[in-house]
């Protein structure tokens, strides 16, 4: 985990502060849709790699600027994040930001 | 865990498929509001236990009406559940579901 997460790892053993739950609403919008649930998956199954959107595309029945878009989602929302190298842009998952959001679900009661 | 989640225990360490992304885009939605993050962070704080509507509403800014949508909201998302009980309804978290929410994020790489 990076000092970046560190801050903030808070979960539902506590009540979220207004803030919090402010910001975590933005985060977990980014996840709440199918396409961009499945764009994720794509790029954060391969860890450690980069994925082209050119390898993206072609799994969705979706223009490329749709995919494009859905993909800025998941940047701007902190989850992912990319370079363009010539043609093409190539994207990889950003573990801690996912690691932080799913400790975010986590109840005292759901490991007991 | 219950039977329920054994079926769906998908994560981002290999792609999802249609049908499961967007039946957790469902559930990530009802996560996407900061009131609703804020009710269902008061009410699983408290494992085991129910909250009474009555001890929720106080707690927000927002008419009964809108924070009943919002606990309708989640109840549907299968994220809590309730029982009426004379004038009042009480609420409690489900953990199992919250739990698969929450391992849904796990990647391979993020606890590496």
């Amino acid at each position: 985990m990076t000092a970046s997460t560190d801050c903030c790892n808070s979960n539902l053993s506590s009540p979220l502060s207004h803030e919090v739950a402010a910001e975590l609403a933005g985060a977990f919008k980014a996840l709440a849709d199918p396409a961009r649930l499945r764009l994720l998956s794509l790029i954060a199954s391969r860890p450690g790699a980069e994925v082209c959107v050119c390898e993206l595309t072609p799994q969705f029945e979706l223009s490329q600027p749709t995919v494009s878009h859905h993909l800025k989602v998941l940047r701007e929302a902190g989850l992912i994040d990319c370079q363009r190298r010539g043609t093409w842009v190539y994207y990889w998952a950003i573990p801690a930001a996912l690691q932080r959001l799913s400790g975010v679900l986590i109840t005292t009661e759901a490991f007991a």
